[in-house]
C-alpha cells in the first residue's frame, strides 16, 4: 500500500464534488491535459489544460518578466505535448500589480510572444485584472488524432523508460537562483517538446511531463500504473552537463537534480521493447536523441543506481515536501539534503 | 471622433505584439469569446474564453466563497452565451491562500458545483496554487454552428435593442454591499443566459453581455459598429424592481444602475426590425420575456430618456472611471454621483 500524496488528496477533495463530463476521455490524474471528444464525427480530440504561474513568482524563483511570460506559455504547451497534442493556441489571464512599469509589462509580453513563436502557435485572447501580486494563468488548446492520444497510464513491466532530453536543468536553475551567488546567471528557458511528442505518440505506452521534477513524475506514473521504475543508466548520462557542474561546485549530490520539485519540462515516456528499434529510428530521422533512463518494473518502487548500488527512493517523502514546508524554500532544501544524508548514513547509498 | 477608452488601449497594447491565429474568426474586441475554426470540415466553431475573479475579491465586493465560486463559472459561461455558443465545460485555476479553512474551500467548491449544474455543464479540470490572496480563473469551452455565431459587430441603424432581462441588479448589489448597512443581504447570483442565446443567435445582428454594466456595454457596441443607441423605454420598465428600491431608499438616481461597472450578466442584443415579430414569437414559445430597451441610431451616441428629456450620456467618461479611480470604490462612486449631479445642474436632465 503506497503512502498518500498530499497534492493528489487535495485535487481529489477539490474535484470530488464535480460530475465528470461524458465527452471527457480521461479520468482525474490520468493525463497532463484534459481530453475532450468535442465532435463525435471528428477524427480528433480537443486537448485543453490550465496552469498558473504564481508560487514561482511568490518564491522569487521567477523574477524576470520575460521568463514569467515565457513560462506561462511553455508550462501549458508542455501539458499539450504530454498527451501528444498539436497546439492550436493559448488564452492568458494576467493579474498585474497597479504599479507595474511599462518596461516590465513590455518584457512580460515579449516573453509570451517569443514563446508562442518558438512553438509556432498563437495567443487567441485573454483577460486583464489589477491585483496585489503578479499572477499569470495560461490555458492551452490543442488537438490530437483519437487513436494517438497519450495518457499517463498504459505502461507495462519491461517497457523502456525514456526522457526527451537530459534532466536536471529546472532544479539546477532553482538552486543557482535561490542559493548561489556564483551561478545566478544560469540559463533556464525550457521549450515544450511538441515536435518530439509527434514521434512519441506513435510508439509510447504512457507519457507525462517533468513539470514537478523527475522523481515526482515517476511517483505519479508509479501510482497510476501500479508499476515501478528502475533507472539503471549512469547519472552522468542522464543529467544535463551544466546542471551537473552546478551541483559539483555547490557540493550537492547530483541525484537531487531529479528530486527537486522545479522541473525541466521534458517528457518522460515508456516505449514497449518490441517497438523500441522503430522508435529510435524515427527519432534519429528527426535528428532527435532521446535519453534512455531505465525500464518499468513490476514492483511499485523507484530505484536508482547511486554509486553503483541500487537505492530505493522514498518518492512519497520527496513529493510531499513542498506541501509540508509550505513555500519555505530554505526549509525545503534543508529537508531534501537531510534525506540525501540519511541515504548516505544508512549505507544503502 | 470618439475619445479613447483606457481599457481598450490597454488590451491593444498587451495584444499588439501578437500575431493573429489564422483559424481565429474574430478580431480583437469583436466578440465576448474567442471563435476558433478548430476543424475545417466541422459544422461548428469552438468558442473559448478566460476570466479571472480578482478585483471583485480585492474590493470585498465578493467575500462569500459560494458567490466567488459561482461567479467564476458564470462570468465565463456568460461570455459563451454572448457568442451564441452551447457550453461544453470549464477548467479552473484556483490560487488559494495558505490559511484557507476547509469550510471556506468547501463553500467555494459548492458554488462552482451549483453553477455548473445550473447551466448543465461540467468542470473538466483545473490547477491549484497557493498564494497571498484568493484568485479564481475560469476558462470556458463551447461550440456553435458556424452560421449562427454572434459577434459584437453587425447591427444596423433601426435595429431594435433588447436585453435578456431587466437591468441593474449587479450595481444594486454593489452599492448595497459596499455602501449600505440596510440592504446588505441583497441577493445577487446571476445565471448565464445560455438558453436564451439559442434563440438570440437565430435572429440577432449583434450581441454582448453586460459584465461591465449596461452603459459600458453600449459604449463598446457603439465604438465597434460606429453607431449609437437610443434607449426610449421608461427606466421603470427596464430596471429590475428590487434594484430600483435600493436606489430609491439610498437617494441615488436610478439610471446609475446602468452606469456602474458591476454588471448583471444579461445579454444586450440587436434585432433587425423585419425579424422582430418572429423573434418575439420564438421567445414567447420559450416562456421568455425579452426586455425592449430602444433602438440603434446612426449617430455614435448613447441617448437616454431621463425625466422625459433626451440625455446624451458621456459613456467614455463612465467607462474610464474605474481605471482613473484605480480600485478606490468610494472615489469611483463619488465621481459617478458628480457626473449625475452635473447632468442635473446643466439642466439637460
Amino acid at each position: 500500500m503506497l503512502e498518500p500524496i498530499i497534492e493528489n488528496d487535495l485535487i481529489n477533495s477539490l474535484a470530488g464534488k464535480f460530475c465528470r463530463c461524458p465527452q471527457q476521455k480521461n479520468l482525474l490524474h490520468e493525463s497532463d491535459s484534459e481530453i475532450i471528444n468535442l465532435f463525435e464525427n471528428s477524427g480528433e480530440y480537443l486537448a485543453v489544460t490550465i496552469d498558473s504561474i504564481a508560487e514561482e513568482i511568490e518564491a522569487q524563483l521567477y523574477d524576470d518578466p520575460y521568463l514569467i511570460g515565457w513560462m506561462t506559455v511553455m508550462v501549458n504547451l508542455s501539458d499539450l505535448a504530454a498527451v501528444g497534442a498539436e497546439t492550436v493556441g493559448l488564452i492568458i489571464s494576467e493579474i498585474l500589480p497597479e504599479n507595474s512599469s511599462n518596461y516590465f509589462i513590455e518584457k512580460l509580453q515579449t516573453g509570451i510572444k517569443d514563446a508562442v513563436e518558438k512553438c509556432k502557435t498563437f495567443i487567441l485572447g485573454g483577460d486583464t485584472n489589477s491585483g496585489q501580486g503578479l499572477i499569470l494563468t495560461g490555458c492551452a488548446l490543442g488537438k490530437c488524432p483519437k487513436n494517438k492520444i497519450l495518457k499517463r497510464i498504459g505502461c507495462k513491466a519491461g517497457d523502456i523508460l525514456y526522457s526527451t532530453g537530459k534532466l536536471g536543468r529546472g532544479n539546477a536553475y532553482a538552486i543557482s537562483k535561490l542559493f548561489s551567488t556564483r551561478h545566478n546567471n544560469f540559463h533556464y528557458l525550457p521549450s515544450a517538446r511538441l515536435k518530439e511528442a509527434l514521434i512519441i505518440r506513435e510508439f509510447a505506452s504512457a507519457c507525462m511531463d517533468t513539470s514537478d521534477g523527475t522523481i515526482s513524475t515517476l511517483d505519479q506514473l508509479m501510482r497510476l500504473n501500479n508499476l515501478g521504475f528502475y533507472i539503471n543508466e549512469n547519472l552522468e548520462n542522464i543529467l544535463e552537463s551544466e546542471s551537473l557542474k552546478v551541483t559539483k561546485s555547490m557540493g550537492i549530490s547530483p541525484w537531487l537534480l531529479l528530486a527537486g520539485e522545479h522541473g525541466e519540462f521534458e517528457l518522460l515516456f515508456t516505449i514497449p521493447s518490441k517497438v523500441e528499434k522503430e522508435f529510435l529510428k524515427a527519432a534519429d530521422s528527426d535528428s532527435w536523441n532521446p535519453i534512455r533512463l531505465g525500464f518499468v518494473i513490476e514492483e511499485p518502487k523507484i530505484k536508482l543506481e547511486l554509486n553503483k548500488k541500487v537505492t530505493c527512493i522514498n518518492s512519497q517523502r520527496i513529493r510531499n515536501l513542498p506541501f509540508l514546508t509550505r513555500g519555505n524554500i530554505e526549509l525545503y532544501l534543508k529537508k531534501l539534503l537531510e534525506y540525501d544524508n540519511e541515504l548516505i548514513q544508512s549505507g544503502i547509498k
